[in-house]
């Protein structure tokens, strides 16, 4: 399935704030003649009105039926979902990305977490807007950081208080965070808002983080869903002046929030996120997250001779912390079963020292 | 869709043993003759001959071609969902579960991981059974919590080594886990090895936990799939003796791991968990992960009124960290936000002091 802004339904045509606030919780009546206006509710995906492609609908229901979808996926995502994705966001950036850039997550949502639990470590902080979305702030301190707080300016279209980040970095300053477009403020910034190319360099988002030697983290799960004429620059754009982590969704733009795919996209044409092992600490977040860790550590001799005389593998003891035996599974075709075990029997005889 | 156990496919018979290994990881090729036989491989959904059930394909595509399940769900999981798992379980049970007493995650890893999440304090260990199932033990000492571990017992059909787990316990002992049946070793423990009504108690894993004042995590993925007579018998048949968490889900039984369903249960008639705050442990755990937490604190004045006598609900600023403001979503069908804009604006002129 190719990723494809969605145009079929009459979707948001501006930043929706979801916040995950749940329709009727004041406990108020219908008066009858009034009913119930819910702007607190963010999730347009409850109004028949708003409804996603129905091509998205058609892949979906196909993957199901095909019956090739059920199994556990890798830990970073499947290849052609990540390059889809690779794809979709490179149309809008000057380098293009690689599915080895992109990893998969379930909705925005972990893909916050993986970050904030990649990015921590003790005595660390992370910059954050304010107003802003709190799930940053609950995910930060759960991983021990400290959320520091910068202004997003009413009076300039809530446009990052770049003084107000300066004064609170310091050398154990991780990263900062910005949403664009925003929540709630539906700010969009502008290309020189994100990165002036020019003199006034000073009070761009991508010099302030170079200067200060942090990370970008920028929260695009509503890419695209903007007010009039304004137009989405994606932070990416800038990740030579600055690493950023780019953060998605399809819940937005698509309006499938209960779908759950989000990713994580490193825009990084220097490397730093490689050299700074911020990827191995992702990589090794998604280990122990969404997908069971792959323990197959083909150590020991028995194992890997019988892999490569016998075409069998099983997996060494140790990957379920019992040395000195084999861990087989029987859950795979029975033929298959048997010819493995008739193969493991007589790699066994061969080995076997004579009974003296 | 009402919860039932797979018949319509040759699932496998036994504890099927998965730990996510990708097949060919052994770098083998195919030599002419002979396939590879993946044995170490414990995915069985992708060979076409284990397939679900199609009444579970239909009914996952019906809900997608509905449009009514594209929407965020609630953190502990959507209501007839957790009571088609709770009247489920409660078929092998001396008590009725509640749809209270279940809790959705993404897959029994998710389980996992809030489980140990919610237990873990400073200090605090946890006793795992060896072989086992590494997952427990990453996930356990990502959260601070020792991994302590307790044999099984080979020449006892790898029943659990009690008298190890009396050894291990101390103080700061939260919780044993047992996997049941069993990954890697495919145990199925009898009655009497997990409760012994008579004399000998001393020797099963509920009065042990009893005594020892610890919690029992039961993994439960491979409920049901059991060798020739064995009968799988719940922990949670026992949890009157000592409160037990008992973690599962679709992944095995219906060979669909790549659906991510699992769920977190409750079988505590006495209310330990409740009393000792795991629930509200677990339930906030909830709020910081999979879903989007509701931040909605309907306490200022001005959103309380509105609410009462407009029925327009708006979210207070500080839901989004910034007070003496609102955050008004857009995002509602276009005939119902007008609607509500026309009443917050009599609303505002019905209170606002006229200018002197
Ligand atoms: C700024 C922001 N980031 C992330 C998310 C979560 O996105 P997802 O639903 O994909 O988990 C939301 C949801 O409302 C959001 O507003
Ligand atoms: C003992 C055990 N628990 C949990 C899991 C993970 O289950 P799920 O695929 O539902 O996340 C597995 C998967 O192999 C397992 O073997």
């Amino acid at each position: 399935m190719e990723l494809r802004a969605q145009r079929h339904s009459p979707g948001p045509d501006g930043p929706v704030c979801a916040l995950g606030v749940e329709q009727g919780q004041g406990r108020m009546v219908e008066d009858g003649a009034r009913p119930v206006v819910p702007m607190g509710h963010g999730d347009p995906s409850a109004f028949p009105c708003f409804r996603t492609a129905p091509e998205a609908v058609d892949a979906a229901a196909e993957a199901l039926r095909s019956g090739n979808y059920n199994s556990y996926s890798s830990c970073v995502g499947l290849e052609p979902a990540r390059r889809s994705i690779a794809d979709y966001l490179s149309r809008d950036l000057p380098n293009k990305l690689s599915p080895d850039d992109v990893y998969l997550t379930s909705g925005c949502t972990q893909a916050i977490e993986i970050v904030c639990s990649a990015l921590a470590r003790p005595g660390a902080n992370i910059l954050l807007p304010r107003p802003g979305y709190l799930f940053y702030e609950a995910r930060a301190v759960f991983n021990g950081m400290e959320a520091r707080y910068f202004d997003l300016l009413p009076e300039k279209d809530w446009e990052v208080d770049i003084a107000g980040v300066q004064a609170l970095a310091d050398k154990n300053t991780i990263a900062m965070v910005i949403v664009n477009p925003g929540n709630p403020c539906g700010n969009v910034y502008t290309y020189e808002h994100l990165a002036k190319a020019s003199a006034a360099k000073l009070f761009c988002v991508a010099e302030t983080a170079r200067k200060l030697g942090i990370f970008v983290i920028t929260d695009e799960v509503y890419a695209h869903q903007t007010f009039g004429e304004k137009k989405f620059v994606p932070m990416g754009v800038f990740g030579s002046v600055a690493p950023v982590l780019t953060l998605g969704a399809i819940s937005k733009r698509w309006v499938v929030p209960g779908w759950r795919l989000g990713w994580i996209v490193t825009n990084d044409p220097n490397g730093v996120f490689q050299r700074t092992k911020v990827v191995d600490s992702i990589k090794s977040y998604l280990d122990i997250s969404s997908d069971p860790p792959t323990f197959i550590q083909m150590k020991m001799d028995f194992c890997c001779r019988l892999a490569k005389e016998e075409l069998v593998v099983v997996l060494p003891g140790c990957a379920v912390g019992y040395k000195n035996w084999l861990r087989i599974t029987f859950a795979i075709a029975p033929s298959s079963l048997e010819d493995g075990l008739d193969r493991l029997k007589s790699f066994c005889l061969r080995y076997s020292k004579p009974n003296k």
